[in-house]
């Protein structure tokens, strides 16, 4: 019983063995600068193109589009700063209640510059309201920005129907989308998107590599000052990184999304079992259009955290929200803006990868059922004796 | 004949065996998000915090004073910047005319903003004159932003002088000390540095990775938000280059700079077999106060990319200036502010690195000599041909 369950894929997922592999040759044999003028950086540079393509093609966006940075975080601020750099008469910004931190955060530092900020809210499935967005708008609009898919509850957010409403209003269009990579499709074309951020480590690639996407029809300025990226991102290139970012994005591009079917089957399988099996639960999200891996789920009357211990004796390895905020105790911000009764459903979150077996899922289903009776046992023995 | 002779180590080092061995283990087993609450991502936390007093101590700083980040662009940014926002009446900046690209493109972007910027001038040898440096001093002056060793031409800066007088005036002192950290001892307490930056790459760490020192005295504001390295820079830990790094640095802790006594010798006797080997011959920078590893070097009447190119037909690398600049054709602005006669000494940069050998510099001076040579009778029979 030593096996190590990891269910928790939304926060980091483990390095592919060929991403790995990919990478190797660039740390002690091809370590060469890429911008160096001889052979030796230049060889490395077409293998970062190649890289480069294959991220093109996986959005459906231009090869020179196509920036690398260091993390989704940072494509995030740079994408947010570029659009309030390049429009300085403007002030304000629409977003939702429920975004990632690297984009609250930025926010709420724009707000003491003067800006006004339009958070979104949410309704109890945490789903946005396009006509709340549609009155959101004014004259000095400057960005909306909006997640492709939330990373505790899973929703998918609709995309292609906010793209539409920002290029009718001439109003940029940011999209953080790395939950959704790999999980459904992104067409930035389709989707009048012009700027998008993903991170390496959600799809298999390693944590400290990210891309962001910029639309070549809108003005860019760069957040960090140097030539690299044709003059878009400063910094010696990460080329081991890179070339296992491509690597992994090559894996999702031969997939072709065949995988996400096996693990909404995982998920769904994983869901029901725990339905039949304990009583008074609550999946939280809106779960007719959610990722196919994600599963935020609570159990009347025990904590989140509690569980999350209990499952981790075991080698089992789940959250209770963003992996990004483990040491704030604040709850999460996303169910706050559902309004979730999170007194007496304090939730976890189980995010399944391409690497979860059936047999995972049943040893979870059954420990789980064992914590939470036992939990809920000693809850109403607590009760009785006071 | 097939050996390759690497000569390029300002540029990039390769990565030692045992730092990519120290990185492994945190692709595919220890992959944990090092932020979540359950222990697989805590035992992580714990190689961060080894990693981190590892460079607290090579710099004699605090370890909460070292901030993780993905360059030093990035760090050298997020200085500028923090000093800029920290200081919002106050519009005037020193710094040099020899700085490295990420610095000088963010003090251009600040002139178009209406920050006033003294780029110190520098005398033929590439030294600058600390009276000049006191008399830039003006009562908005905000900080003062000079290297501690150039990657062109190797000369070290007087930052003790440079960090007391910045001191005695009240302003922020930020010192890029890429091309000096394991090449000199730094001190940040003794120098009285504010902020400092540094990059694995340059020190046989993998390129992606690099530390932001901030005097625990100072206000500081993050330039990626995020609540990652106590709210002071987003993004999800890059957790095996951190820790790669970490190790490269005990790397040179353990060296306790003896190896840069192994290099100096290895780079004199270069610089001396070449000046007995090849006649008019200029070796540019402070020849009593550089780096260790550095010679920029020139032959009269012999173009630079010229002998890169030959010697890249041997397997040698070498290269004309900074590595950050290949795509551009302008010459190096260290030595157009050094009043260089490039013209007619138009240079090659060679930076030894530990791995060099003696054998090595016996074949290098022997092909570039031949080189030399056969150069200069081209150049002879072109302008008798002529």
């Amino acid at each position: 019983m030593n096996m190590k369950i990891y269910f928790d894929n939304n926060a980091t997922t483990k390095c592919d063995e060929n991403v790995v592999n990919a990478m190797l040759p660039y740390f002690t044999e091809e370590y060469g600068n890429p911008s160096s003028t001889y052979s030796f950086g230049k060889e490395i540079k077409d293998e970062i193109t190649k890289a480069r393509r294959n991220i093109a093609k996986l959005l459906n966006a231009d090869e020179n589009e196509i920036i690398f940075t260091s993390c989704a975080s940072e494509s995030n601020v740079t994408a947010i700063m570029n659009a309030v750099n390049n429009n300085p008469n403007k002030k304000h910004i629409i977003t939702t209640k429920v975004e990632h931190a690297s984009i609250m955060e930025t926010m709420k530092k724009l707000e003491t510059k003067g800006y006004e900020i339009t958070y979104l809210s949410v309704d109890e499935k945490g789903r946005i309201n396009i006509e709340e967005l549609k009155k959101s708008i004014k004259k000095d609009t400057i960005l909306i920005c909006v997640m492709m898919a939330n990373n505790e509850i899973g929703n998918i957010y609709p995309i292609k129907e906010i793209g539409k409403i920002a290029k009718e209003s001439n109003i940029l269009f940011h999209c953080d989308a790395v939950q959704a990579v790999g999980k459904i499709k992104i067409d930035v074309k389709d989707m009048n998107i012009d700027t998008l951020s993903l991170s390496g480590h959600k799809i298999h690639a390693p944590k400290g590599i990210g891309v962001l996407y910029v639309n070549k029809e809108i003005q860019f300025s760069q957040l960090i000052f140097g030539h690299q990226e044709k003059n878009r991102r400063g910094g010696t290139e990460n080329v081991p990184y890179i070339i296992g970012l491509g690597k992994a994005v090559q894996n999702l591009l031969e997939d072709n999304y065949k995988t996400n079917e096996k693990i909404k089957n995982l998920r769904d399988k994983l869901e029901t079992q725990i339905k039949n099996n304990i009583e008074d639960t609550i999946i939280y999200g809106d779960l007719e259009n959610r990722l196919p891996n994600t599963s935020n789920i609570a159990f009347k009357g025990v904590n989140g955290e509690e569980i999350l211990l209990m499952l981790e004796s075991f080698n089992i390895y789940v959250s209770t929200g963003s992996a990004c905020n483990s040491e704030m105790t604040e709850p999460s911000h996303v169910l706050t803006a559902c309004n979730a009764d999170l007194n007496n459903y304090s939730p976890i979150r189980i995010s399944l990868g391409k690497d979860n077996t059936e047999e995972e899922v049943e040893v979870f289903v059954q420990k789980l059922t064992n914590i939470i009776n036992m939990l809920r046992k000693k809850s109403k023995m607590m009760g009785e004796n006071k």
